[in-house]
């Protein structure tokens, strides 16, 4: 119990965020100096949403437990989603395969080898009917996450819905559709940014019209943070990004407040629990400055940062895999005391594989002792007025303005990507953290301290070999059976489209109707639009 | 992503903590009317001690990491205790067994099938030898779990050091000593509560003398809490006691600040994230305006409220065991933001039974990852001002001092103990949750919420019948080795001091270093001081 007192011997020589920001030793009123409660937090609910979007958030309904995955077969995954319905999860999200993200069919040659393998094979609207077969689409909310190929499963979605006989209006979820993060980080695109942002804006438009419960977007800050970026850069440049995606639909010709409120948010919640926290609270004052300030909405909606947050998958170990756990039990706190809308707790296997059910379902329980066993729902924003919470939430929201400044300076996200910057602010951040383990000056459990020589091997989900080939089998009954005809004339009709500047979704809607396939599909736009290349100067 | 935000749908009628403080929408500035920082809250290192008890906190150095452990024999305990250090664990915290505690030897019919069950079994100073094989008593802080019996163990263990060559005054750890909350909580007393305050004094005396760096009571709210009590009894009744061994070593004639910087606490860490940091910090407001106002102390030391948490062992679930990862993990973060100066995170399985190893080593793992990895340790009082918080901490101080003032008026503790109205206070508590968790009112994951009707078994750690019977045969070896002669004029010598009002500590070292066996020392205490039975009244 002892412990010394003196200032000259502590454990570092300083101490300071993930995002550098240096702590105090501790945290007084005094450093909230300039600070004005009633201007900088406001009211939940309203202006500036510091302290959540809405005025009683978790005490009204808790927010959505919503577990990403999906693996092998639409009839697996399917199966996957009822198991954690049943188990008290509320919302669906969809995890697709490598070439499902990418355009290819299951039996195209670079689909070989990773067909149902990091989420489920869709190929054609059969596949998606198969996946949310006994799940009615309009008592569920869910997210799916696609870019590149976004409105072709967002147009599948609505098939089934149509099928299912649920009107348009009553479908609610996410369609990712965060192509420039791909850019930056994730490297699922295909076609050059320009058509792409085109895509995207079409996705906006088309739902702000007919599916008005969708959230059009969810601009991801999680694959940035996951590339290596600090929490500051998380926030800059999905800023960045989201503030170009504004700029594409206002150039379109949509008003902000006709597409803002159906604007959507991704962030990673990771370690550093008092960054974490202060972090989703700035995001929430800053997206609302921005919104009013900069682009005149007057809708509050359109103010609100609505967010799912995942924990972030490249803290967990493959040593000592139990130990994620913890990781992800304090993650998901920091979530829940940030304001996030809906929440995906990592299984503890996720750095080794894909979740098996036992590790999916204690998942969903971190959520469940975190909504109803630890009191933290019941009243709004419980960090709020923490001299060190509100001090890291001031110093977050003026670097990330900071952020912003200069990506206006280089002229734009857009350029910003195109020259590498973000990608080399990025690199910068992950190579200054790996030199910290290394150096063993940032200690990660099991892996630079508290090593344990042998490990037991925890079980992961493999699988089958075999799906390819039944998938591949599927494919080609369906192409068999559909209607050729009708199958080329959507496509000629999408390929026409696509070259004038029409909103595509009502041709891709038709086409996907007839069994077009996905890869089918993203071979007719990359006829138009061509493909992206990386540059070398990134 | 949807969440309705009116007031009138929220998912209870009422919001409140355990302890029935009703809990706000939201907490604002204006909720801490009248609450005056420099007052209240002061800088940690102190008074009033609020947000700790030191200046910098774990930025000097990080709580010990005290892991509770002890089974079957010596030899065994000692091997975990081996295995634990060389994991990182930084303090020893001794389980003792039943016989043990209760002050029969492992062979007295008794302790018949309870020799090694819950705890450690020692009989004689040679069973303490082995138990710290290898393991320098000046290199290591041990607590003990041991109150009737409790000046035994503590003569054995400064027996041991003295064997090892380790001065008194270099030894540090506690003794729990805390007899009075035997007799509401826990049952392992034995003496009638006069002459056990007697003991327990004679410790203070002792050690304030003899063994300076020792905790001479770890005063327990822990026992109490897990009867049933609400985190304000908790206090409460801890307190309660406390001023009790106060006034006995007052009446003593020792100075307060001769024994009170030696003073230690120790409290449960249950499940209500934000009532939790509130009472840690409501505590050592508490402890230091009684000391200073009360009892007139003036050296800070004995203002500061010293403690030792461990979570709650009451709630964890026999069912789907892993989850309790998650409830000991959010525990064990309020226990560090609250200022604990020591934890012991409980084992997925300490409802099904003794820890094993891989679940021993990844409860100290979840302090690992909250002390490397969340950055929590790196700023003081990291919730500090937050509004909740202080608004939490106000009223549980309120309500303690309320509780305190109807225990003086029922005539002090003793009394309100004598009449069984502690324990009809707890009782009412814990009949008010469990009609809670009956109705479905109180959550329990997976056990009244969220139940799977299959429970995969985890394993146990069992212990082995044959371990008793190892025991009797070396206690017999030990008591035809030792010098007869001498164990029977130190056991003399020791009735005579009962009798009289001197301090027995140095008849008992003389004893145990005789090999006196713990059965027969006890045996000696009891034909001066009787035994306590229950009245009926209670």
């Amino acid at each position: 119990m002892e412990q010394t007192s003196t200032k000259t011997s502590e454990r570092k020589a300083r101490f300071e965020t993930p995002s550098h920001i240096e702590l105090k030793t501790v945290y007084r009123a005094s450093d909230l100096a300039g600070f004005d409660p009633e201007r900088d937090l406001g009211e939940p609910g309203a202006y500036p949403f510091t302290r959540g979007v809405y005025p009683n958030m978790y005490r009204g309904r808790l927010w959505t437990m919503r577990q990403y995955a999906g693996y092998a077969t639409a009839r697996e995954s399917n199966r996957r989603y009822r198991y954690l319905l049943e188990q008290g999860q509320t919302g669906l999200s969809v995890a697709f395969d490598l070439p499902t993200q990418m355009g290819y069919d299951s039996d195209h040659p670079l689909a070989h080898g990773e067909v149902g393998k990091v989420g489920v094979a869709i190929d054609t609207l059969a596949d998606m009917e198969v996946l949310f077969e006994g799940i009615p689409l309009d008592r569920v909310s869910t997210s799916m996450t696609i870019n590149a190929t976004a409105p072709i499963l967002l147009a599948m979605y609505l098939a089934v819905a149509r099928k299912q006989g649920v009107s348009w209006d009553q479908v609610s979820g996410t369609v990712q559709n965060d192509i420039l993060k791909e850019y930056i980080a994730r490297g699922t695109y295909i076609y050059p940014p320009g058509p792409s942002l085109r895509l995207c804006t079409d996705i906006f438009e088309f739902c702000s019209r007919f599916v008005p419960k969708w959230n059009v977007i969810s601009i991801s800050g999680y694959h940035i943070r996951e590339a290596g970026a600090t929490a500051v850069q998380e926030l800059a440049f999905t800023f960045g990004n989201a503030i170009t995606y504004v700029q594409a639909a206002l150039a379109r010709g949509l008003s902000v407040d006709e597409f803002a409120p159906r604007l959507s948010f991704f962030f990673n919640v990771h370690n550093h629990f008092l960054e974490e926290v202060a972090k989703f609270r700035a995001a929430r004052r800053i997206w609302a400055r921005l919104m009013r300030e900069r682009f005149r909405a007057r809708d509050p909606r359109s103010m609100m940062l609505r967010f799912h947050a995942q924990t972030a998958g490249s803290t967990l170990t493959a040593q000592q895999p139990e130990v994620n756990v913890v990781r992800v039990t304090l993650q998901a706190l920091a979530a829940v005391l940030g304001g996030a809308q809906s929440l995906h707790c990592n299984a503890r296997d996720e750095a080794l594989g894909l979740p098996t059910e036992e590790a999916a379902l204690l998942a969903l329980r971190t959520q469940q002792v975190i909504a109803y066993e630890s009191g933290v729902a019941d009243t709004v924003d419980p960090l709020g007025g923490a001299y060190a919470i509100e001090s890291l939430t001031n110093e977050i929201e003026r670097r990330v303005f900071e952020y912003l400044e200069r990506i206006e300076a280089i002229g734009g996200m857009l350029r910003a990507i195109e020259i590498g910057w973000v990608q080399k602010e990025i690199h910068e951040s992950a190579y200054e953290y790996q030199r910290a383990v290394e150096s063993g000056e940032q200690i990660v459990v099991g892996v630079n301290r508290f090593v344990v020589p042998e490990e037991r091997p925890i079980p992961v989900l493999r699988i089958d070999p075999e799906i390819e080939r039944a998938q591949v089998d599927a494919l080609r009954r369906i192409k068999a059976e559909r209607d050729a005809a009708a199958v080329s004339r959507t496509l000629a009709e999408l390929e026409e489209a696509a070259r004038s500047t029409e909103n595509l979704m009502p041709y891709i809607i038709r086409a996907v109707e007839a069994y077009a396939t996905l890869g089918e599909i993203s071979d007719c736009l990359r006829r138009v639009f061509g493909e992206h290349r990386e540059s070398a100067a990134l």
